[in-house]
């Protein structure tokens, strides 16, 4: 499963991490994936100061989505980080790695996640390409909208063939490891937002006893 | 779990089966399970003509009660086997064994049933002992009710004081083996069959999408 | 994961199962989902002769294809029925049972199938819409090509708007339940058949023993 | 499964409990679950310097309580809190939530704590109801005592009819998430501490070997 | 884990297979393994009539066996064959299959078993060597002996040097897919056989329950 | 599955280690195991400055250590201990316990570790006996060298006939509880890193695909 939310970012949001990265430094991004030769993109120089700040905007925009909450379960999400792809720039088919160093201990990469940070009309090509079967899934979000997928499903940046894309992007360790578990006890939490005020007081709270239930078993 | 079922056999079937049993040969309990000095009971000589009548009878009552369906999931029942404790006889605690001797193969026991086939004020004693935590549960239904009990549970039949205690016994082999799985699913499909045609459609079908998938999972 | 497969069926076996369609009785579909008032088509009578003949072409294309028995690692089948949409029919959102009543015992349904028998530019709408995300998936193959998916998985056939819409549908139980272990498997399958011959032949056992031993204990 | 541990508290750390409860302030009980109209209760104002004191008490007596450390394998246990019922007060069927905000991280709920505070002759009603099946439990210990049961079952406390019911209540998190498996590694280790000794030696390391695997493979 | 199982078969048996072997035809094993090149031994000719002899001895033999099903709990055994290493052949380092073709059903081999019919005087090289960790396990067992290793695991047979070694392999399908469970249930099974008389009554069932629940459970 | 690991500790790092012991004041090994009458050896006391050294000489070591990475995928060690036999001494056969007391929480042992550290010819006996199944695995390696094997494999330390076997022993939680698994995913990890780079990109990354999938889910 993979989703895309709207309005992740405020319009003021998206205009802050533009101006960032317009006067950020970026470096090769092999840095963070040396052995990937189709890798050929930009992120961010960490050790600048708008960093932290781009970092901090987005993490608080993840921290205050609801929807985002209610279909990953987030227990860590790693700081965002500020991509861009030139004319030309991609990223091959690759899966993300299941671990992320960083401290106190490694982060597990269940979900991965890109925030659209350009209008998609002011760039050609640079679609994300999820590959969930026989068929491409092709996501160019509008600025501020994010689209989370699972982070070792195989994926790809298509090639930018003219103007700029900017993301940022991040990693999150969901409470539910098994994708299909997180799937069904999403789409239970949902039925129950929706239809549990009109259910009888019993039939409300059995249903609560098997969503409690499989939240406990599945965050084992 | 588990679960008292009334009125699973028709008064006329009790009466049957009681008939049966009063022209009918026992011979000692030991015999299907000689190793367990506490059992001290009687059971049908299943090389008798009532026998096959007997279990055809109960067995056809089983397969029709739908609330012994929904709950237990069944995909084998074995023959069920009429048992007597007269005065002084019981069967000390115990589980039940995880395989019984079967043809074509052997039949996994997930749940254990024990139809009552004596009105209790006829006897005294006897109660079906469940011990499902420090607090033991005593059941002793009126005729023609059964009660199903996860198989390896320890369990024991009180000794008999007064009077007789005619039952009958089998073993369910069900789709589900976690007796947790079987619990959650049995509730889901409960409160889907009371609220579902209030709920939106969308809603209702999302709901089926999660117990069919967990149904498939978990009968895997 | 869904796949689709090319040229299941000959264009020989295409035209005759059009053939047998053409002068075959058809019935409400509801007969078989009376409880799915979405459900608007039309299902071959299965006591025609023209049933039988109609099913064993399409189970012995499936029974012959490879791509798809690397893909669903079936164990049993059930009897692919012909279906028709005439102009204004649609099947509305719902998942497929998770058992089909069969005999000696039922289906567990893992994976559905659809064959693909009228040519596209013969009718308008009427796609099959699988929702694996926050993206539709449309899909609408040419005559003698089959989409598979995960039976559970929530799709819908929109309404036909011109012409006539006659597909074959089947159901497939696989020798592993968990649709991300089914993929795993045949993924690593895909690569060692690609890359096996170009290793070491102690790494290409290597592989060898951790292929036979997933898939051992996912068939379990 | 559910256990009743007797004398968990002191009587002098009961009574100094009482006197805490006597001085404090309660607030409305549907603070913590605001979303439960059956929950009619009060509970201790954690803002008052009492609270600290209540909840130290009891969890110092868990913490040195050897039962409830075999049967529940903790490795966090939530802050106790006071809890009091007057006459007419009540909380109707429900579950207990699988995770409760907590920091650093949420705990996950596995097994629910009623630490027993009044003694049963002096209120009436009140009774602790746990739904494990048909026949409900109605748990009313001694003051002092507790009981344990898994948090996500259905349970409830009857309407105090007269008198005052006071006890306090925590969450225990396991390292063996799934009931069935601690209950069968619990009743694995008492059998050991029980009749280990009498063992020939390769006997009893043969049964460490099984208890150790069991414990190390399920709190995975 | 692997066991040696001493006089699997009486000296006459042995004796009996021996001159069977003698007088049957052989075929070039690669018949069963074609894409094995270092596969280089004999296997009876599955259509002669001593074919049928040798496999239902062999087979006989192990089923009446009870340190075999105490160890492996088969459900199904193959038909035992008869192969056969002249001087230089060996069969290189492999593991045997997940699944045999087998009517009406495939087999899937979770145990492999090798029963050594010559004496071990006789041949020089030709030991069976399991792979379980940096350091092989040779086998050679006396004529009459079984060996039985996990399936998936890599091993070989080392060159015959001098003389002939005959030996009759087969492949068992479990109740207990996973490994450990199997070694973990036979372990507790053993202990419970030794050492339950000497237990209290009350602590046997106890541990009957523990074995008889993890039976049910992994048996799924 | 074991493993030996040759110079895990360089030359200098042994003198090292051999010089902080002959110093060291040990005491009787039974202080951290008081239940085990086998257990015959001597253990360093922990509260001499020479302790830390030792342990910190063997943690590094380990934690440069590639081999014993990518076998064990380690989340925690524990501080290494060294650990002397006499003459005669010796530690009888037993497993080594699931959870060992350390702070802030209990360590998961999975994977126990010896480190040589005496001259297999300066001593007789005191092999390291492992016993995966009916033939003993006898191992005592080279001063520098290491052997890891699960925690819950029954072991043993043969009694030491002439002069004196010093080791340090250390236990590992891993990220990947199951053995089985965390073989599987080892030696799927071996063969990409020897063959990926003569695959096609995509194989490659379908492997990736695969081998991080699996590390996640088995991880969780």
């Amino acid at each position: 499963m993979f989703m895309e939310i709207a309005q992740v970012l405020t319009p003021e949001e998206v205009r802050r991490l533009q101006e960032i990265a317009r006067s950020a430094t970026f470096v090769d991004g092999r840095i963070s994936n040396p052995h990937n030769p189709t890798k050929q993109n930009l992120q961010v120089d960490t050790r600048i100061s708008g960093y932290q700040d781009s970092s901090r905007v987005v993490a608080e925009a993840l921290q205050r989505n609801e929807v985002l909450h209610r279909f990953t379960f987030p227990v860590r999400i790693a700081p965002p980080l500020l991509c861009k792809y030139a004319p030309g720039m991609k990223y091959g088919r690759h899966p993300d790695a299941a671990f992320l160093p960083m401290q106190p201990t490694p982060l597990r990469s269940d979900v991965s996640c890109t925030i659209f940070l350009t209008d998609p009309a002011a760039y050609e090509g640079g679609e994300l390409t999820i590959h969930l079967g026989s068929r491409p899934i092709l996501v160019k979000g509008p600025a501020g909208s994010a689209v989370v997928y699972p982070s070792t499903t195989i994926h790809e940046v298509l090639p930018v063939r003219t103007g700029e894309r900017l993301v940022s992007i991040t990693f999150i360790q969901s409470q539910i490891v098994d994708e299909k578990q997180r799937e069904l006890l999403y789409t239970l939490n949902e039925v129950a937002a929706l239809e549990g005020l009109n259910m009888q007081w019993d039939n409300r709270m059995r249903l609560e006893h098997v969503r409690h239930s499989l939240h406990r078993m599945w965050s084992g």
